[in-house]
């Protein structure tokens, strides 16, 4: 096993592309043999799509199902497109139901007809239930394979019943218990079935503890759930309690991953799915639309420097400094918006602690306002020879640096109110009052001071 | 089970505030006592340090423990300090070795001998095992206690010893199968033991796909490792093979959440491990450095503007506009150089395809940049009413969204090759290519062109 997981990824992939360029179908065939899934699918993900789509061919069609359930949406639509319809069905057929119906949810909607009635009908109901549900939610989440047992009998019996059965799916830590009518009763983990006596009944080692989750909790608080409990499946259940299938730990940690992305990639105004080789034309219209948002607020801080044009042009040392103060300010706001997004996103900050927060943020902008005030000023001076101007400069800075951190501290509490998502618009709004306020402040100080 | 876990939080976290303020103790206990230790270690790091520290000496000491494995290490470190010696070997006593290792490793140097003193046998070996392996890798985060079985017995003898055990550790999904000298063999899954005939040798079920960890692995080749075989644990092994732990999902759900806050924490200058509560002197210290380097980049910016004091003296529309083409680059870039440095950390971009990935972005940079120098350009037209003007300015912002889309692919690729954190200096560097260059290219056009 080695360490150097990565690496050899990336190698990997180069000899893919130089024998997709050389049309080397053997070497192709030979390289993919020695891959599993989850890697396929990321190789797919990091390849330009004629080489994805020369990929994708020459891989076994009884492979093709798993890798599509390890790739993002977006790819997987794109990959779905090149199929034919009997062949989508075929690839689906081995697949858990919470898989075939993210297929179906990825298809256009007229082929997703076609290819729900191309089911069997086991599949066709369950793929079906999972639609009623929204992709995420528990129910969407979910897949129907779980086994369930009855409260009443004794652990021989169920001993006898799973070596009956023959397989326990994959991810399998406990075993539902259910009364009569197939309600959640709790759960008898497979620990202590394999720790307690033969003639123990269920009913007295199962953990009610556990809990089951309602189909429609969001999947954040899924994610949340099992983390706080440590859970390797949970049940889902409907409003009567009825057990409807099971969520296990490798699709929270896949809603994880995506959790942590989304702060990273919203913040750039893009999407935790985007595909890396989406057609230059589809990225960037995608992309133009945010930087459309961008000009809005920079040419409100234009107009505000326009305002004082006359200033600029007798004292042409503003304009060389005005950006300074604007950076500045964006940089510092942008450290508080941080951390009051990713505590919001945590679930850490509410009513109680997010005065205390503003004050401790507005108490830090305060302090490196004073420090940097202090040097730059300083520095300013050196540079333009010029008393006011340096003191007017250090004023404006540090008048900049406590409304930046007050700024990245209420915007993203006004827009979590505003339901906004704030990791998506934090940091336009931010930067439209640092650069604004700082060139008012600075230009207008100078106006009034220096002339 | 409510579907509003978030919200329900920040009503207990409030109340929780409330009972501190009026010192209502009975009410505070009754609060914390429905809580599981994971809540309380997240109310615990969203409050500020005096609540926090009234919380936690209500805390039964034989709950501090498992809620101190829950918080980050700098409120950890913030809690351990006040405590008393003989009070953290205590709590420690009843935790798995890996989370003893890692209070050992929040105390200050001297305690730490102390501590480790203080600890049994058994424990002290396991942890200082442990400390020799740096905190993020395989041998750092693994706990000892596994179970280990032969494979040359029947499934009727490994029932027999689970049966003697009495108890099997937390998130058990296998046996580590091991040799005579403690070498492993491979894994034997729970749910295989439970589907097999009793008489069936471990020999024949075991399964050797699964790998073992080398101690040395670091901690984001653990998390790859989990991901791409859906692991609920995994054996750790030594150079020798020989089994000396195990790691198990819920660690590795914790290093997949950091991960995801690493980007987002370090394009801020942050460190995802940073206390929301940290006193406002420390996080100032901290955040100075970072606006410090900040500070440089806008100096060399506005140099760069000083070059052409004498035609911004002349034409103030210069210095007005100027900040729009900076802006507009520096976004452009940043969804670039988000894009890259994703890929990046997931692994997905190498040599193969770095190029194509690089063909794109320009492309797409050369599209926005069409689109936007019309728009504009004839936006400036009809404010300024000069042609010259809305032509250089048109031309000087496609410029710089094209140079913004190579930098923000190249710089990440750059600081990966010398081994920095793409992900912290990324968009410094990539502000100080978009602002320079779109004040050089616009200033200069115009001193050429219109004086």
């Amino acid at each position: 096993m080695s360490g150097n997981n990565s690496i050899d990824k990336a190698k990997l992939a180069d000899q893919l592309l130089i024998a997709v360029e050389n049309n080397n179908i053997d070497h192709i065939q030979d390289l993919l043999s020695h891959l599993v899934a989850e890697e396929i699918a990321e190789i797919l993900e990091s390849s330009p799509i004629k080489v994805r789509q020369v990929l994708w061919q020459q891989i076994d069609s009884d492979k093709q199902g798993e890798i599509l359930t390890h790739t993002n949406d977006e790819v997987k639509s794109n990959l779905l497109e090149t199929m034919q319809p009997h062949e989508i069905v075929e690839i689906a057929e081995d697949l858990q139901t919470d898989d075939i119906a993210d297929i179906a949810q990825s298809l256009p909607i007229h082929d997703q007809k076609t290819f729900l009635a191309s089911l069997n009908e086991d599949d066709r109901n369950a793929v079906e239930t999972a639609l009623t549900y929204p992709e995420d939610t528990a129910g969407g989440l979910m897949s129907t394979d779980f086994i369930s047992i009855r409260a009443d009998v004794s652990l021989d019996v169920v001993l006898r019943y799973l070596r009956t059965l023959g397989a326990i799916p994959e991810s399998t830590s406990e075993l539902f218990v259910a009364d009569r009518d197939g309600k959640y009763i709790g759960s008898l983990k497979l620990t202590h079935l394999l720790t307690h006596d033969e003639d123990t009944l269920v009913a007295d080692i199962l953990d009610q503890s556990l809990p089951a989750i309602r189909a429609f909790t969001p999947e954040k608080d899924v994610a949340h759930l099992f983390e706080k409990n440590d859970l390797i499946s949970a049940a889902v259940i409907n409003e009567n309690h009825i057990i409807l299938g099971r969520i296990t730990i490798d699709d929270v940690v896949d809603i994880i991953r995506e959790e942590g992305e989304h702060a990273q990639m919203a913040s750039a105004g893009l999407d935790e799915d985007e595909d890396i080789f989406a057609p230059a034309a589809r990225a960037a219209k995608r992309r133009t639309f945010w930087l459309g948002i961008n000009l809005l607020t920079a040419i409100f801080a234009s107009i505000v420097i326009g305002l004082f044009d006359a200033s600029i042009e007798k004292i042409v040392a503003l304009a060389i400094l005005m950006p300074i103060i604007a950076s500045m300010g964006g940089i510092a706001g942008t450290q508080t918006a941080t951390i009051v997004i990713r505590a919001m996103a945590t679930g850490k900050l509410g009513r109680s602690n997010s005065r205390s927060l503003l004050i401790k943020e507005t108490t830090v902008g305060l302090l490196n306002g004073l420090i940097w005030a202090l040097l730059t000023g300083t520095a300013v001076f050196f540079w333009f020879s010029d008393w006011s101007l340096s003191l007017i400069f250090a004023f404006a800075l540090m008048i900049n640096l406590i409304a930046a951190a007050l700024a990245g501290a209420l915007i993203p509490l006004f827009l979590q109110r505003m339901k906004i998502d704030p990791a998506l618009a934090s940091g336009l709004m931010l930067t439209t009052v640092t650069d604004s306020l700082g060139f008012f402040v600075f230009l207008g100080l100078a106006t009034i001071v220096l002339l």
